[in-house]
């Protein structure tokens, strides 16, 4: 959250910080609109400035393509894009993966829209960002079930990529390797934003951006505490919380032996922390939860509710707060299919 | 082989057809631009006219996002795109397919590029047009696993897809169905053509297009008599023939169980009959023959001469085909990949 941002909101709304319900019980209440732009922000159409590396574009370019190629997994059948399809909500809309050996993943595929805007990536937030996430599915014996050695072996076999990868890494001895392959497919992916969701459109003054009812899910949103754990950019993404705050969980939504964050994290004693996921596009990313057991908005809002906030809510908060989601739809970048060299008699074959 | 094409050409160098050397022993030898000619056409740039039909292009708006939907398939993870990459050869570069449950099909996926000027589709021609042929992969147990109601209930279940369906088929009472669904695939894949390949430009009139090796490849080509089978646009896809017409290929090649054509049409009394596939594009789509193979167009070419025509090739034969036919290789569609609708609640869930 923008420090100065919230400092000047605070001195104009002459309000202290407690809670989520900071602005919800005071005389000179601000404008809901005011109240969003403290808890969130637009989401921009450009790369963070952080991310521009040298060859920024080069690197870009590369990592489509890479992105594109099933031939970086073992059965030279499954690629990024089958699991985060950029046609959908950059994800796949199953409960669980199917990668190698149709052998399936523990976890719900998350979005990769905007996943560069995360503090962290996975949903136990085990990679510190893009670049170190890239590695784990290519090399992850259930999804892409390659190795370091195989994928250079099948990136060197082909002269365009040998020099593509030159372009993209002119100060490296061996432009091709494993780190390189990490780095140009993190360039590709940070540049996966969805701008001009009709709520950012409301959050940079546009007041008919939101319907009544989206308004009053907003207002829901920001009243209940939802806010808490969905703010900043992406409405999540940028801390950790227990899934089970205030009850346990369902057994479906919450499996007992996906003990979250603490299985990578020696700090972490609490059970079933995990990242909070983004609610950017959250209405093409069905099914919910990291067990992608939830297969409504609906039933998600209402199972976080009540496990995360002790609220049973009713079926007017519900709508609302779904319409209201909606409105966190952006506009998917346009991506042109690439172009990919044929396979040579030096590259291995594939294995399945 | 056009007609008026043919019999002009026969006039102009005034010889009398006779297999495949027709030309090759004449006194007033024509040009080898001139004997290609008369072997072969120009891949057109545009759908060929009878495909044509009405509200042609929104059928193929629509056939594009079909094309792309993991959802047609029961696991909603396998797409006509999963084994027509049109990042590739409009293949999937594996032997045979990976399908439902990580089953293998029987056969080498061909090239969709093209595939529109073909007299018949799959390697035994059991389908008549694209239209009949987009059909299958669907249905098949081991491809998509799906049957023509869930596609149905999954096309109907979103509202884009109820409006993308009356656009393209706007006298239908029920837009939505397996046929009309059929019907828009054929429609897209009609547009996949690959022209301006070097060896177009050759057939143009520009001499200089194929280099002095690829000339002679081209020669060998037509001396040989590989354009017996493999002639006209496509350079194949026009006939069916024996795999083994002098030869019984090795057991690797050509397995003992896979009768071809036989296995889908009475009439036909000998094993092993397939359709010539095309060498279009061939140089981006091994592995090679129906049963995928041959890795390398040398060993296909190789083990076509001997079992086709009797022939045994010496390095520099195979090396000045395999050239030859690297000139095949045109210019693959710009594909923009198409943002597809979320799944509603009334979209049946994946299976797998």
């Amino acid at each position: 959250m923008p420090v100065i941002k919230t400092i000047l909101c605070l001195v104009v709304s002459g309000v202290v910080l407690s809670g989520s319900a900071v602005f919800a019980q005071t005389e000179s209440e601000p404008s809901l609109q005011d109240q969003a732009r403290f808890y969130f922000d637009v989401i921009p159409d450009q790369v963070p400035r952080q991310e521009l590396v040298d060859h920024f574009e080069e690197k870009v370019a590369l990592g489509q393509r890479l992105f594109f190629d099933p031939r970086l997994s073992l059965s030279q059948t499954v690629s990024c894009h089958s699991c985060h399809n950029l046609s959908l909500g950059g994800d796949d809309g199953r409960s669980v993966s199917v990668g190698h050996g149709w052998q399936t993943g523990p976890r719900n595929a998350p979005t990769v829209f905007n996943s560069v805007l995360q503090i962290a990536q996975f949903w136990d937030g085990r990679a510190r960002d893009l670049i170190e996430q890239a590695g784990a599915p290519m090399t992850s014996p259930v999804e892409m079930a390659s190795t370091d050695p195989m994928i250079c072996d099948v990136l060197s076999s082909m002269p365009d990529y040998v020099e593509w990868f030159s372009r993209a890494f002119p100060d490296r001895n061996n432009p091709i390797c494993f780190a390189t392959t990490r780095h140009a497919l993190a360039a590709f992916v940070s540049t996966l934003l969805t701008p001009d969701a009709p709520f950012d459109c409301y959050l940079q003054g546009q007041q008919s951006a939101l319907t009544r009812v989206q308004k009053e899910g907003l207002r829901q949103f920001i009243t209940l505490g939802c806010t808490q754990c969905h703010m900043s950019t992406n409405l999540g993404g940028n801390s950790y919380y227990r899934f089970g705050v205030k009850h346990e969980p369902e057994q479906r939504y919450r499996p007992v032996a996906d003990l979250g964050r603490r299985q990578v994290m020696e700090t972490i004693r609490e059970d079933y922390v995990f990242k909070v996921p983004t609610l950017r596009n959250v209405a093409l990313t069905a099914p919910y939860f990291h067990s992608g057991s939830a297969w409504t908005l609906e039933e998600a809002v209402e199972v976080m509710a009540w496990v995360q906030l002790d609220k049973k809510l009713n079926p007017t908060q519900v709508d609302s707060l779904v319409l209201f989601m909606d409105s966190l739809t952006g506009i998917r970048p346009t991506v042109t299919l690439p172009l990919l060299p044929a396979s040579t008699p030096q590259t291995p074959h594939p294995s399945y």
